[in-house]
């Protein structure tokens, strides 16, 4: 069976499924997204795109950003990074602020919200938040061969009035030493690169510099690519990243708006979304999409 | 440059290296094995083997016994095993005892310690340990091919002695209901399937089940080779697991007593010793020994 | 009104009030005790004693034990003690083996269970529980003046069957080296100080040491017990400290069982009973009688 | 001897001390201030005040404050106050933000930083922090009998600046919704109400509402007296609480500027102050005088 058959089974298979998660509710803007919404879309290694669902229809993408930035960050600082920000797994809810207290303010990853505001605030350096955005929506149109792609503003002010969270994180990562720019200005850049909308086509195709062969626009060199794919299997779902592993066998990074970016390595980019969450806060029909998607294409990288 | 050049090639540059980690010293069985010991061992596919340095010298294989019990249990349990332990990184220690609180004695993942125990608590179910670890012998030498694999009883009587977290670990469990034997019986399961002793040649082939095509014996069914080999990648190195997947790109699982276990998934099983530690407690030239190979043979499962 | 009258009327009130809380239920032993089940007895400075309610059943006395053999500890080893067990509330629950994680095997405290396990562990020092058993007994039969003073041999054997957490926490402190006997042993003896049986009118007796200013034996010097009395103040109702302190303002020692020792400072030594425990592990209507009494005779040591 | 007499003693064995612990250097302001300065005064239940040393210097009372926002605390919300705050030990550092993750952003008491936060904007409710500040300095001069006690403003604008960990806990508890102000406005009266100084003089004068008989205005209630001594008894000092009421025995609150009020109930309010701090930042100097004034005195509350 080829792609787009199987691809077209999935979309039948999971159109009749009633347990679709939980929508975010913690902004109005994320709130009110029709939780029906289904899409998946895959790029493979020779350009080709295959397209099932709501695959037009632009959502916020949230923390599934951090893989962009991460990109942009090391291109910039290298391994001086991770002087700022480790590597490891963190063993926590995305937002918890206990194991910055055990670490003396250093973030695990740069995937967890603590890791991601350093890693904006490393690239932020002095410059203004819109010089950053600026950056890495032009970073994201590259990759993804499209310009129509952008940030919308109310959400990024939803995120800014209700996000205390981040706020404590950033503060506390400035009182041990970690963080350059005063919290409001990198959280403003934080709150806009999380308020970047694209549709389920478009995030696949930004995902092919990262199938690491061919088919897409080498934006990082081999190595960079088999790194920050090692990051995302490691942490790209929070502490759902084993079960993913697990599950699916890919490096992947969810994000909150109910978006999924995948990667079979050598292979092809894929895209996921569909609003409803599971219980750590990962698209539940998202997840179950690219487990199937995997199964089936035998794209798993563990055998 | 073919395999057998590789391998001499590391060989090589790593016989040079002044820094060679600790060797652990909690039992003086550890502490008395020479720190110049190295081996590096590779199974291809094809059935094919290539070793370099001190493959024939056996070695405690400590905490790889955990990838040999993990297949047993699965293959007896199935998933009912994953309602006593979880599959996510532990973001702690390989030994702490912390997680198990916070989260009601359910350990986070069968390669810490605490998993572990249940794994091989799951097995015993009733039975004595001699019986549990005849059936553990019998699967380490069948899928090595070879009966000459055995038990050290006086590193076992050693870490009985001295193990009192694994104890606490034990206890604490059985206070929370997720212990079905007494802690003694399961942990002098415990304790002599870590002191099981194999050389770096042995430990390439007993790996072969997990390459998953070909090349060995099939022991387990290949998807659930692929969830083993997902588990070693997100847990096998403790809270070293994210730089080893940062840096070497494969599935392993090491042990204290210097071993490394790992696997490039369709295309070799890899087995390296070296006594010496890390800061996480994993070999520091096998580790390095693993990472020249994976990156010289283009084996990384990121791309 | 004087004591007796007082003390009429605290029954009185108390005997209507329906919600008595919880029997401690993890051993058949203590599940098994009546409920309804009411003592307080109040023995002045001047040596008088008065009592109301069941003053004359026996009741496991439990944690309160700790304040006897932490007497012991501080004659035998001074300020030698602190060393291996600090002075701090816990602020976890009485039972938890985080804190030990988080600071190296040392407890917080003698009163919690880490804590008092280290206490009895250095008095046993090399002698056979036995022997302990005995002083203890001698000590607590002095102080109440009556020997009749007995360990129920069946509520240890429960214990010692069913304590799996006790017996984590002293394996947990032998690891960290703050255990000088086999865990087996100092449990031993820990089980069975718990499991000593007194009735509220020998308590109220036992306590009188601690009233400071005649009326009773002097078995410990003044300063000694103006530092016993600060460290049941401070730790000796576990997670619930604070409240018995803000509520009654005296320092106190609970146990499971349903037991609370309190002490008014150059006043009186009071001894209540009640088996139903409140969410804090302490007895609910004990709780109640003692601060009803408190106010009631202007007892608080805060003015 | 008499009280003058006690005091000049101590005067002089503490003149002699050479290590007097490390002053506070997170603001400037608190940096330079002379670490040799100490100060020691007593007001007794008769209204007589014994001073010694440097008793008329003015320093920053920092955490001392929180005594009286909590007494206006009380006075206005009552026991409405305690849903949001709790009354245990924290078993932590006095900034530490793992508790609040634990329990649901709600603090463990009023005197670590985010239980005081609370507690200041409780009080603020809606209103500006000039009024809060104005009602607590009518509330000090009033207790203290002395209207020349102000807000330095420059130490207030340094811990705007530098108060990161404080918006972080700030910020924290508005995402759990125990913030009613926004952070920026609580904080602006918390960071100078923590700026307020007073002379040692005043200190003990302004503590006289806490002796509970006589001697000083009635401020609040006998039964409020009880309840804020206790409070202070038990989490005055941080995480050296126990260590306070251990060596002195009496309630006492600290201040990161060398500060500490204590209170000898029925007998005395006791100001002590000298910039150096212990490991638990508290006055080294300021403690040793208080707990040899308690015990030439036999003020302890302990017997």
């Amino acid at each position: 069976m080829d792609t787009a058959a199987i691809l077209a089974e999935i979309h039948a298979e999971l159109s009749a499924r009633e347990d679709r998660g939980r929508v975010a509710d913690y902004i109005p803007e994320l709130a009110r997204v029709d939780p029906a919404q289904f899409a998946l879309s895959v790029v493979l290694a020779d350009g080709s795109q295959h397209s099932v669902g709501d695959a037009r229809v632009p959502f916020s993408i949230q923390s599934i950003s951090k893989v962009f930035t991460l990109a942009i960050a090391l291109g910039r600082l290298g391994d001086r990074l991770w002087a700022r920000v480790g590597r490891e797994p963190s063993g926590h809810a995305f937002n918890s602020i206990l194991q910055l207290e055990g670490e003396g303010g250093r973030p695990r990853n740069p995937f967890i919200n603590a890791g991601a505001i350093v890693v904006t605030d490393a690239i932020l350096a002095g410059h203004q938040p819109k010089e950053l955005l600026g950056e890495l929506l032009r970073f994201i149109r590259d990759a993804a061969g499209d310009d129509d792609i952008h940030i919308n503003a109310r959400v990024a002010r939803s995120e800014t009035r209700t996000g205390h969270r981040n706020f404590a994180l950033a503060h506390f990562m400035r009182a041990h030493g970690n963080l350059e720019n005063p919290p409001d200005l990198t959280l403003g850049a934080y709150f806009h690169q999380c308020a970047i909308e694209m549709t389920c086509d478009q995030l696949a195709r930004a995902g092919r510099f990262l199938i690491g062969a061919g088919g897409g626009p080498r934006l990082v060199s081999p190595g960079r690519v088999r790194r920050i794919n090692a990051l995302m299997m490691m942490c790209g779902h929070y502490d759902g990243s084993g079960e993913f592993a697990y599950r699916v066998g890919l490096p992947g990074k969810s994000g909150v708006g109910g978006g999924i970016l995948a990667v079979a390595p050598g292979r092809a980019a894929i895209a996921a979304w569909s609003p409803g969450l599971n219980a750590q806060g990962n698209s539940k029909l998202g997840t179950e999409a690219v487990e199937m998607l995997a199964r089936r294409m035998g794209w798993s990288v563990f055998g």
